[in-house]
């Protein structure tokens, strides 16, 4: 009863977490698009979140530039952009579940940790959303990511609008 | 009107196509989403299915470690890791279509024959779906998929869920 | 209020672009898929479009085989390509957005100005379709794609169907 009581933002809170400013889009295009699908609820589509520290691109492939353990951190802050973009569009607190995420680790040829990697990210989302933060996952590597960012991570959620 | 008549799980019988158990997620992750859209039909979304045989990952980059017909054999495990995974969900019996299918084949440096490897999953979704099999398709290359897999594929359905 | 009365026929027009035809699918899958989500709307689902001219694939990696100016073009011609999908579906006047665009640049080791390559799709997409052609983007880059072509863009949509 106690655990339904507790919002995205306590959790926020008690985790320690101030969640950054949702960054701008990058170039041409937008960060959330919002598609209404009935009985109050809405597809929201997430633009793909690189890894940063404020202004700055955490850049470098994994595992030869970036360790696992610093590529994971920068999972983690992929997913905080994401919990900023949905925050910023439409509040955490209306979210339904996370419904899918795409999840893109700069990788050295041969490298396949990526699942480490993007586990930080999707625990972080598990943390703050509880139940409804548990999504299904596309993991890829790739060798060229825009600003050569060690993680990109884009996502798809349901949300109640209405 | 005979064919509308055959069930996937004929086809299956008919194709001598025991499928898998569907695999648990590797990692912090759930196999299924299902977004309710209304009419009694809902969005499945699938989480991406590695290439595999029991609990044995099948790796190797295509097609300097594993060839075309290697490779192709390998998607078309991948496809029936999704069947699997829509039958434990919601059954195979409730698919309307299939939506998009986003599949990534690991691949040597300018190897461009994902499009062959990919159709081996593309042609048993028909083979099993008949019509409803037909799907979009996003076929790409990587040089790094989780566990260093042949191949992965995730998926959109459509499915009745009333 | 004109604003309003331009269509994307008539901005076609104006910026003097004649679509080409709708590209057949390249190998065992269908280009476009729809999926309705109530209200007379529904998703279309796009499937990847690479760079082509008519016939011909556009090929070759960025920025060492093919300039980013060249590769921006490539990616523009990708936009016509999925645009002429939509006409060929439901028709461009049926568009209500572009929600999701997945962008991917065949790239050597260490390239990240796919964001200003993918730039050139989507400022094409808002040229015609105006406040409806912006969209969520995922701007990737890989080392491996069908037939080596330099970009390959799929793409969701909504659509009015009634």
């Amino acid at each position: 009863m106690l655990a339904r009581l507790t919002t995205p933002h306590d959790r926020l809170r008690e985790l320690g977490i101030t969640l950054p400013p949702a960054p701008p889009p990058a170039a041409s295009y937008v960060q959330t698009r919002l598609v209404s699908i009935g009985d109050g609820r809405a597809l929201l589509y997430i633009a793909g979140q690189i890894s940063r520290e404020g202004e700055r691109v955490l850049s470098g492939s994994c595992p030869d530039e970036v360790s696992v353990e610093e590529a994971s951190r920068r999972a983690r802050q992929c997913a905080l952009s994401l919990l900023s973009q949905i925050e910023s569009a439409v509040g955490l607190d209306t979210v339904v579940e996370i419904t899918q995420l795409i999840g893109l680790v700069l990788s050295a040829d041969g490298f396949g940790d990526q699942p480490k990697v993007m586990n930080a990210a999707s625990d972080l989302l598990v943390e703050v959303l509880g139940a409804a933060g548990k999504h299904t996952r596309v993991a890829v590597g790739t060798n060229a990511l825009p600003f050569s960012a060690t993680v990109e991570i884009a996502a798809v959620a349901v949300v109640r609008t209405g």
